[in-house]
């Protein structure tokens, strides 16, 4: 049944004047901060805070506007991108110019999309960050293989499909498929399989997991620009998505979740919801239909 | 080098008076909340934001206190624990009793440790939810089974150690190792295992993996009480794992690393280094010697 007239866009800007407990940013400290996937209803207490407290925010391409809107006067925006198909700076020069600012005595927010230590390489620049010995603290976030299944009315694990879910990347430093990765083994121990950066090699994955034996036509939800306005969710199948995603207009980045867990998205979709859609409160009765496949 | 001298544990409270953009939680709905690992900092904004405008919050005992204590005056707190071990609601008693705010009109938050959809049965309380004809909002939050590790500075993913990481629970609703999972395959498949409520039946787990051909000497750490003041890690080894816990006094709730990203914690332990403890720039370096296994 449709939510159909108590669905609501609105938007609050009350709320308590201040949030206590929060950690001081110190001058020469750099915080490793995830900026969740997007809404920027998403973000930390803890991240918006350091925002509050920075000097400098270095940031990537993938962080929301939202989110960079959240910088007080005063604070310097430093755009630190690597995105596929686009100049990006080099991931040394991100960790030598951290430094740099720690060295001048600046409070530093390092701002990656999602989690820094999910597939983010917050590892690698906090190393450069020892070596340097500058201090630094990470703040974890909503890493987008978590969000963006939610958003997508997805959940990546539920009781009835599986107690296990595996994230992957779509590619590796070199933007190649992994070749480190055991698919086969994948394939079989994994029941949900949620991929970041897909898009790229989404036919070479799919081929690879079909030949492993996982279904032709086993559920596949491909979610483009999650949690932001401009989202949206193709559902498919393992046989069909590279076809699908080709002939769609869909835009990286890109989340993609494969496994039943796909077929709650007809009961769970609360984003469509709030627009008028409907939602069934069985959808795993509906095995084999052709709506999933 | 030690970071002495220059930490800080100061809090602050100052922040900006509002924080714009978040929706608004009308009544008659429910809003499946997760509320992060512990810290009140991993909290979202948006979480924060529905707090403030609830008239009730269920919540779980997992819960961290000081997440409990954003709840505005006027705000009913109601307890929905189910813990290991510890009386426990019915989940469907949980479901309904969510129905009946809705009905009764009130704006409900149900406050769930971590996130709501992993491994935290929000789809099954969203479906009773549509059942019913109520709407309904997620608001993912940050899963212990990143957040944990983040605060024990051992990254889930790193360039050089894995492409995917496996997110698997101890144990199944029946309080048993789950059986639905090929062991052989996600030992094989998954470089990084990351286990969630494991403390009960970790030497029926180990057991599995070491019988999968996981290395004796593969490090593990076990990640107690994560991102709150009673946090404790314990890095051992596959094979002392079980032992090891079982001499230990650590408490559930406790994730469970297993993988050879457990050594970078050597290298990026930030919570450690904030109170003196010295950190490697190499830790990936130092395989096999006796402090990792």
């Amino acid at each position: 049944m449709p939510w159909r007239g108590r669905a609501t866009n609105a938007t609050v800007t009350a709320m308590s004047p201040s949030i206590p407990q929060m950690p001081v940013l110190a001058p020469g400290w750099v915080w490793l901060v995830g900026a969740g996937p997007g809404d920027p209803g998403l973000f930390t207490l803890a991240g918006y805070s350091a925002m509050q407290q920075a000097d400098v925010i270095v940031h990537d391409a993938l962080v929301d506007e939202r989110v960079l809107a959240f910088a007080p006067t005063g604070a310097a925006l430093e755009p630190a991108g690597k995105r596929g198909g686009r100049p990006s700076s080099k991931q040394l020069d991100i960790s030598r110019r951290l430094v740099q600012w720690s060295r001048a005595g600046k409070r530093v927010v390092r701002l990656k999309g999602g989690d820094p230590f999910v597939f983010g390489r917050g590892g690698e620049e906090a190393l450069t960050l020892v070596e340097n010995d500058v201090p630094f603290r990470v703040v974890p976030g909503v890493t987008a293989g978590v969000g963006a299944p939610a958003y997508a009315g997805i959940p990546t694990t539920h009781r009835d499909t599986n107690s296990a879910v595996t994230f992957l990347t779509g590619h590796n430093v070199a933007g190649e498929v992994p070749d480190g990765l055991d698919w086969r083994a994948l394939a079989n121990g994994s029941p949900v399989l949620v991929v970041y950066m897909a898009m790229k090699h989404l036919a070479a994955m799919t081929a690879k997991l079909r030949e492993a034996g996982r279904r032709a036509e086993e559920p596949v939800a491909v979610i483009s620009r999650a949690t932001t306005s401009e989202q949206r969710v193709l559902t498919t199948t393992l046989s069909r998505a590279a076809d699908d995603v080709d002939q769609s207009a869909l835009a990286p980045p890109a989340v993609i979740v494969i496994g039943e867990v796909v077929r709650l998205r007809a009961g769970l979709d609360w984003l469509n919801a709030m627009h008028g859609g409907a939602l069934v409160s069985d959808p795993l009765a509906t095995r084999g239909t052709a709506d999933t496949g």
